[in-house]
């Protein structure tokens, strides 16, 4: 599958709802993107993403203004609000903006709403290089359940499949490298909107330019892991993620679900990382502007079960508000190594709250991660067959989080470890 | 609760659904109205029912076209198309025809759909005596599952009520007698509209005028059965019935289920009578124009079952096309003395497909219906004490379809019936 | 009808489940008869209630002891465990205990769980009057979720309806006056058992002595309403009740869906009172022994909707403990009176958590009932017309349970309630 | 995970459900294995497995007796019925069958239940090594649905895991290699039931012996995939297959869903084959003594998917009555040179009724099936980029069914193919 090449490792970026909500303004992405071509780029960082709403002038929180007007062009496609991305001014869309994330040697992706926009629909606008209308390709009764933008797109309507070509090509003009798409993955009254998938996936594979899919929200069917694997490169394994243990608690179990169904091309995603400055204008997640509620701990456990597992990394906090700790959990090389490269993650076992993860790296190398997810202080211990290891071998360990050598163990491993912390372990043979 | 005094023998009329679906046009609603007067009037007919789409200029069938604009006025209220409904012209609203059919002695009724019109929201216009427009009351993802007109009305907003207020004081200046409220007894998307009902029941009984308030459509959720007796007088059973034995077949249990939640001014419907010339724009019911395709056995059953359980009897088709056999089926006066004026029925029995019912007249009297439901003919028999009558007492007994006597018995009342077939008998102690 | 004879009003008595769990012995039976004998049957209290696993010599507690033999004879039917209740030794069964209770002027009750005894089947005995054996009539699969005891009745099978004849023509020569059938009017695994609830009523129709037909454990589904009507004498609304707010507040919505499915003969129940002292030998509830946890308040509260609604009154605590507040609440004359002699009770409203239920009395009289559910004190209204009165009618109060007039009022009845109260009043006009 | 090396590529034989229901004896065993030996044996097959209900003497069909004595031993194992297999007789077990199987060179199976016999938790029996008895380590309501033998392990019960090593401690005494446990997978009541999979794989791996571990009903759930994965090497995909094409039509759905979770030594199992002489003493699947129902297209189109995907292969007929074509459908070497070393099998697409699979030979072969499902003849085209092969290559295509070489082609492979058919082509580079 082709479009499995536009992603061979697990996308690495900043995207603007955990800090900015629906309301992200071209300075503040700039500004984001700066930061990361300056401190981060180098560590493999690279998607600079603006997300929901980018075509509505008073989005002002992470709500939504119910029927508000959007910006749009005579065809029915949503374009950039100008009042809040001044160089979309004279129709040129987000060129502008990609050319200067181009121009710091990153990529550059958007959010979109699944479907055509309910107000194309009621002014019946045109569908380009068609003789259809916004109102002949809508189903009428597909709505999102928590949003008013759009009606879904009838796939059996003549039309359908152009409105959708018309958007990707629209998008390609904008070079634009990443789209995710949202209200299409799961939802709460339709389930995953599958027709919609493959109209998007032929839509991109005859734009000319290559993006990689993004699908929102979760959490995704296991049950169309193939269909998902076949369409998009990434899809949220959960609904949306904030900084509260309970939902860190969770990913464990969604994690060893869908452990199965990784590879190079296709990753389950567990939704951006919620750390630094957030809730800047947002107030999702049951709170609004702070520093992340998770303890020190609890970053490093989020840290290393999304590297290990090879999930999308996406930090959800204002870039520039970073502190030296939450820097440093992003550039470790040692950890980001393993998340480009290791494979053939899986959970070794889970006893309660203990949790034991491994992968693999090179022939001579894996690495072992090991997990107090309960409350209490515990001794967490795998031993080495269980890592399909001889008891008997003589086996190296490196501590990733603190960069240093622990020496040598044979038969098992184990850790006393705080309550919600985490140890990462590169094993050498 | 004073609206039970607005319908304390079940509704009788005529709807022009079964017939014209959703383009019925006034000469039409005069022609039936002008048929009911002379024919029917003295039976106890009284409503003719305007069903859905009144304000669709191009409605050409049963088949709703999605996001089509509606005649609204400045308050956002839908009014008659005056292309259908020329005496509407002027902004007098069905003012005019209701006029017509109280001078005929007949009452008028109008279908309505739960909430505002989508194209009020997105063109965001007025509430009448608010300050506040259709976006700010809409309920954004509350929509029906099988029409395109509307968005539902959030309670909790300011302007809400008002709304409702306003259409239904814009219906009492029309001098509207009956409503059937539709999209609101059930929804495979959401269940009842249990708020937007207690709003309805609030806006009619401030309108200053009495309205009979009907549900559609159903099955309405057995559970809500005291609030729907609180708030409305007639609530469907059942999905939309047409002349499909199966769906009489399964009435039978409904009218079980509902049998103790009926009373003066509180009926559970079960739903429009499909007989006599139907489908003449509608392909609603997997058929388009036709005489009923009920037998003349199982039109007799239906209307004993709908009579003996004292259902609203809303005719569907198109009287003036009535043969002679269903307009006897309409002017039984023993039966339709049964469906005004007994009470307490229940069923007797049910065992396999031989189902009896029974109700109170006066005292000297009580009525039982024997059905034989199956496939093959089979002798249906009933016990005198299964009546809460002494086995031994004598007992006379009436046919009410065929207006004669039968004589006396004691013991038992068993009489062979036919497939599909119902026997009503009337008993004098 | 015949069996709703057998309860014209509310069964009233006393339950050993609440204090004894599955463990009473013969003298607290009959201590707790002789209490009630001497205090309460003057105001209408009767029966006296053995509870479950009386066949079983080891119970211990509320637990069931999973699989141990039970006492049974020859044809499969269990008898009481003799070193509980020596009485029945000699094959006497519950006669003698019956005896007892019958010569204080009192009705004697057994708990039978639906079914054959499991250990009847994997020891094949006999069916009294067949030639079937227990293996023959069980339905290998149709367990009960939380006892070991029995298998369900096949009812398919020949000698199904002669085994429960068979037990009951044994309970009609013990003399037992009412029946509580456990199992059979929810099961968390297939729902309510229709087919033995009525083979129960014909057996019961046939053993040749009334009694009466209370089943378990609920919620009895709403669906079922008529069939339960037509089977039994009482039906459970609800899982077992305890002494805990939050169970007592859900009741009022389950008194309110059920308030039509009630009259003569037939009554939802809202299960035992967990008042005075309980949790004597048993930790259910998620307690052990203790006075009732309900404060004053919401025992007040508790006794008013059982008493307005008419459910059957089944006192659970030990009464030779009672103190004379808990007495109290038993013996007040003029609420019995309304839990007797009133009808057509009704919520007349719900407004958050205010609520207020009225019922009618004799010509001249009915009563309302005022609920504060909520967590704070608040003011309680209900005007005259609500209750079908003209406002300006002058109407002269009662407070039932202080016993004391309250003067006159016209247009609305209004009092502030402390949180969990209720007030309870007869109105005379 | 050291059991998959148990099964690393997927297990092949014979089982006696499809024909013998639960009624097989000894000879019948035998006779199918010496036909294995003699006819299948080289070609890989090479499992003999007896099916259901091996204990009870009176089996007669495929219906289970309900309730009747099983032979079991001092310590509540379940041992052969003397009756049915003689050379079980003087407490020897399956020991002497083993020998006989494994003296042809073949490997012998049984099928068991989950959980302990209910007679021995009623007769209260021991539990070998263990202080426990039966009935202290039942869980007293879970039981199978469709069966009455046992009664679930509940595994928080000290001597749980202790009952499971004895039984498998005398399997590996009998010499047993593979173990089918039924009621485990799925369950229409409690869904699967991981804790007991957990504690029969420790059971094996502490036997001594290794046994290929295969589950029973299906569907098993695709969420707990990681779990089966890890404790077993073959479960169900499905509820029983029989010779009906509806069965064999959702296979395709089923396959795809499970494509992603299949490798050395986990096989999800499409279920036996039920081809050549079938339902000999069984009443299952709707039919009697009968040649399969299936058509020969069919017979291929299900050989084909079963081969591709790399389900097991168990065949369900009577061996000794295979026709030439039956047998010829099992010695396909190509066919099963596939099914040995492909790997990575994936649908291609699915287009309404047109199916096409693929799967990677060595480097320079692989495989694709193309399938018409649909009721009418029709062209099942894939073009060779969906293949990953450049278009433009020229492939060289072999039939394997037909065993002939076809030719070369570039750009596509396109066949017109009969309803209900398939063709399975080799693609030499």
């Amino acid at each position: 599958m082709k479009h499995h090449q536009y992603a061979l490792t697990p996308p690495m970026g900043w995207n603007s709802w955990d800090c900015y909500g629906a309301t992200v303004r071209e300075d503040e992405v700039k500004g984001n993107a700066d930061y990361m071509a300056t401190n981060l780029k180098k560590y493999g960082w690279e998607y600079v993403v603006v997300d929901i709403q980018w075509s509505e002038p008073g989005a002002i929180s992470s709500a939504y203004r119910p029927f508000v007007p959007l910006e749009m062009d005579e065809y029915s496609r949503l374009i950039p609000a100008v009042n809040r991305f001044p160089s979309a001014k004279d129709g040129k869309g987000f060129k502008p903006l990609a050319d200067y994330i181009h121009g710091l040697g990153l990529k550059f992706g958007i959010h979109i709403m699944r479907g055509v926009p309910r107000q194309a629909v009621h002014q019946n606008t045109k569908i380009l290089g068609t003789e259809v209308t916004a109102r002949d390709i809508a189903k009428p009764n597909s709505i999102c359940p928590w949003n008013t933008d759009m009606y879904g797109v009838d796939c059996s309507k003549k039309g359908a499949q152009e409105y959708y070509d018309s958007i990707f090509k629209l998008y390609a003009e904008w070079e634009v490298d990443f789209v995710k798409v949202d209200d299409i993955a799961d939802s709460k009254l339709y389930g995953a909107h599958t027709d919609e998938i493959k109209m998007i996936r032929k839509a991109i594979d005859c734009c000319g330019r290559p993006m990689v899919l993004s699908l929102s929200p979760g959490p995704a069917p296991l049950e169309q892991a193939s269909l998902l694997e076949e369409n998009a490169n990434m899809w949220r394994m959960t609904d949306d993620f904030w900084d509260l243990w309970e939902l860190l608690y969770n990913m464990f179990d969604r994690c060893y679900k869908w452990s199965k169904n990784i590879g190079p091309g296709y990753w389950p995603d567990a939704d951006m990382l919620p750390l630094g400055h957030i809730g800047i204008r947002s107030v999702d997640g049951g709170a609004s502007d702070r520093y992340t509620r998770f303890t020190r701990d609890e970053q490093v456990t989020m840290m290393t079960l999304w590297s290990i597992f090879r999930s999308p990394l996406m930090f959800g906090g204002e870039l520039r508000d970073n502190d030296e700790w939450t820097l440093s959990l992003l550039t470790n090389e040692e950890v980001l190594d393993m998340h480009k490269n290791s494979h053939s993650a899986r959970q070794v076992y889970r006893q309660d709250d203990k949790v034991v993860w491994t992968a693999k790296g090179d022939e001579e190398n894996l690495y072992v991660a090991l997990f107090n997810i309960g409350n209490e202080k515990q001794k967490v211990t795998v031993n080495l067959n269980q890592l399909d290891l001889p008891s008997s071998k003589q086996v190296h360990l490196r501590d990733l989080w603190k960069c240093k050598h622990l020496g040598s163990v044979s038969n098992e491993i184990s850790y006393e470890l705080s309550p919600h912390s985490a140890k990462l372990l590169k094993i050498s043979l």
